[in-house]
């Protein structure tokens, strides 16, 4: 959707906006956003007028905009902590009810400070926009989204504001989409409704290379692509919820990341790697994380069906294993090593001890939970070889021992020990020039 | 509706039931009641629990029942405060959107609280109903009410909880319906979905003669008739909506005031005087009220048009008057007093001084703002004599002067100064043995 409309004399454009201007002319070509607050950015009533002033100011500019919000910060935990009051485990379809209305209040509060700036804006509620989800009470999944009503509005001249995170089953009742539901809400209008760009605005300006708190010197990426973006869950699950990012690759949503506290800056936009005609680094950026535990069951038989014995039982307990390596055997024998959330340790380790390493006569079952995981992502590896080699050889020279290792296409994983893990991080920061602006 | 149940063993019957109970059966005629609980009855998690418990146990009573609840006290306020610092005069659309959730959180806890106790619940907020209104924004009036949903949950056992306050427009717009709407709201389904008694659940026990601060042998009355609640407006506003009482009336409804704090106690019926079976005092009532102030033009001429003359500037500054009184003139002249809230005492005087008086060349303006009303109310006066008369008496024989004095068919007020308000009431109480249980 391109619009052609006259600027007013003096309006200042977006920094960041790319729309081609036409040459010589006061016309430009505008463009249709949708833009996400968080609850931080909405935290309080003196916030929403910051995000009012914005939101008009693209108005101002020609702009079609809809508005997606997510409760005030705290909010939702307070609802959530008054029905823990009542029931010890609240009905799923009654806490929808109550937590929906967080982002209720957030449109309307917006709303209403938008027109205080002589802005026209409507709020949608999730049942009002129609955005229909399946049954499952607080985390439902979209199934369609009903723009005929926004779609007036817009071409009304007015701006939209719908809450997010909620959406209506087909029975009427109100459903919610589980934490972070929110970013999932602007990536789902923005390709219901075929925005040019779904701008999701966080308490950080965009994607770092890496976490500027572990290495100072870490810049923040013009871009990202999704798959990068999807590797760094550990960085960015902070920002962005990974489900959205997963629903906005789908559906070929453009996303950009940015701060709602400064007014410059153009964040980090998500990009589509066939989109080709940007620069590339080979690498985008190190995640890492000190969230998991590790585990070794020395001494298997090397047969089919092994890897099954050991983690069915694992599975079957709920716990999510990440890394999963098995080497080559000898002498009939295999060591399996795998990850888990090191809330699960003890359990797992457990599980292994008593039902595993009886059953499929393994030697030993060791493991430990002072490890960390770090990574280096970058699509550009696949036309680069040596990343990997590079890598192992910047941590040797560093004297920090590799306990595991892990690689997909465009990721090498190693665990070390969690005290190296900041050294780890600070020399590949370096070593792979990512302090350089690409 | 009238359904017959078997009753669980050792359940016990709720003392103010008098559904017939068939003889020596352990079968009982149950009823369907809507239940409206208000903003103290809901105040805090602890209470909506005991709202919880007394609703489990007329629903194992075998009683259909629709709870309406009211936002948790001070919510509402909360909400109108956030929507102030946001918007000088909040949008009205808005300001439904955002202060429509505060019943919405009631719903879910309570129903939370009814499964806790294994009852089934189900909520609704007014859309979902489909409370149908019109579209004035923050003081709607409902259309109409869609029942099948609420019928087919009843039917299937469960207790329905419907938000309070709160509709839909014909746009899809939340609206809401005014200040003590939730009243309304109960009506307004008992009147739908045809219920046998609508029960108002209060922090006061019942309606009382008079208001107890004032005189302690007050009593609670078991029934008052409609005309006489409206008339009681300024002790019954204090407990019902006005507007649900007419709504009441004009719907046949039968309306119960209850205290949501006690487990014990009938409160009062409002019943309809064609009823006609109940016992019925003389006088049910006295009510009071020093929120008056009483303004006397003075040698007006007495002509045709002089009333609209002087009234007309007053009701064109939206003033409202209370009693008019114009006694017989004489020499063309006469006087013509009525009474103004006391918050408009200052400015109706300006305007009789400043623009009738030289107009109507009447001889002065004089008034005062020390005054209080007191009234007797009651149907039995239709068809009693005298007692207007035995009020005059009553009140010479304490030394109060009496002066004005307006009656309707059911009601005689005098005005008195405000020093001999407790006084007046106190000795009228007593005259008129409303101490007495009929």
């Amino acid at each position: 959707m391109q619009i052609s409309v006259i600027l007013q004399k003096g309006v200042e454009l977006c920094p960041f906006l790319k729309w081609p201007l036409k040459k010589g002319a006061k016309s430009v070509s505008v463009a249709f956003f949708i833009q996400k607050y968080g609850g931080t950015s909405v935290g309080s009533t003196e916030r929403i007028k910051n995000v009012a002033r914005r939101v008009a100011r693209f108005h101002a500019q020609g702009h079609q905009i809809v508005v997606v919000v997510s409760a005030m910060s705290g909010e939702t935990n307070r609802l959530i902590a008054l029905a823990h009051e009542v029931q010890d485990t609240p009905d799923p379809r009654e806490l929808d009810v109550m937590i929906s209305t967080g982002e209720q209040v957030s449109i309307a509060l917006l709303c209403m400070a938008l027109k205080e700036l002589n802005v026209q804006a409507k709020s949608y509620t999730g049942s009002q926009v129609r955005i229909l989800t399946d049954n499952s009470h607080t985390k439902a999944r979209i199934l369609s989204i009903d723009e005929d009503n926004i779609r007036a509005d817009l071409d009304a001249g007015s701006v939209v504001v719908v809450a997010g995170f909620q959406g209506v089953g087909g029975d009427g009742s109100i459903t919610t989409l589980g934490r972070g539901g929110s970013d999932t809400t602007g990536v789902a209008l923005a390709a219901a409704l075929n925005a040019d760009e779904c701008q999701i605005y966080t308490d950080v300006d965009g994607i770092y290379t890496t976490d500027p708190r572990v290495v100072p010197e870490a810049r923040r990426l013009n871009t990202i692509t999704f798959e990068e973006m999807l590797e760094m869950a550990s960085l960015g699950s902070k920002v962005l919820q990974l489900r959205s990012v997963e629903f906005a690759g789908k559906y070929k949503v453009k996303l950009r990341v940015l701060s709602s506290f400064k007014d410059e800056g153009q964040g980090t936009l998500i990009t589509f790697e066939e989109d080709g005609n940007m620069e590339q680094a080979v690498i985008s950026g190190i995640a890492f994380n000190r969230d998991e535990a590790k585990i070794t069951i020395i001494g298997v038989p090397d047969r089919p069906g092994i890897a099954y014995q050991i983690l069915g039982p694992v599975a079957d307990s709920n716990i999510d294993v990440d890394m999963i390596i098995q080497n080559v055997g000898h002498d009939g024998l295999t060591d399996f090593s795998f990850t888990v959330h090191r809330n699960d340790f003890n359990t797992t380790l457990n599980i292994l001890k008593d039902k595993i390493q009886p059953h499929v006569d393994a030697r030993d079952v060791v493991g430990g939970d002072r490890i960390a995981k770090v990574s280096v992502v970058g699509v550009g590896m696949r036309s680069h070889a040596g990343i990997a080699s590079k890598m192992f050889r910047v941590l040797a020279e560093e004297g920090i021992n590799i306990q595991m290792i892990a690689t997909s296409e465009i990721k090498v994983s190693v665990v070390v020990d969690e005290k190296y893990m900041e050294l780890a991080v600070r020399v590949l920061h370096k070593a792979f020039d990512l302090e350089q602006a690409r």
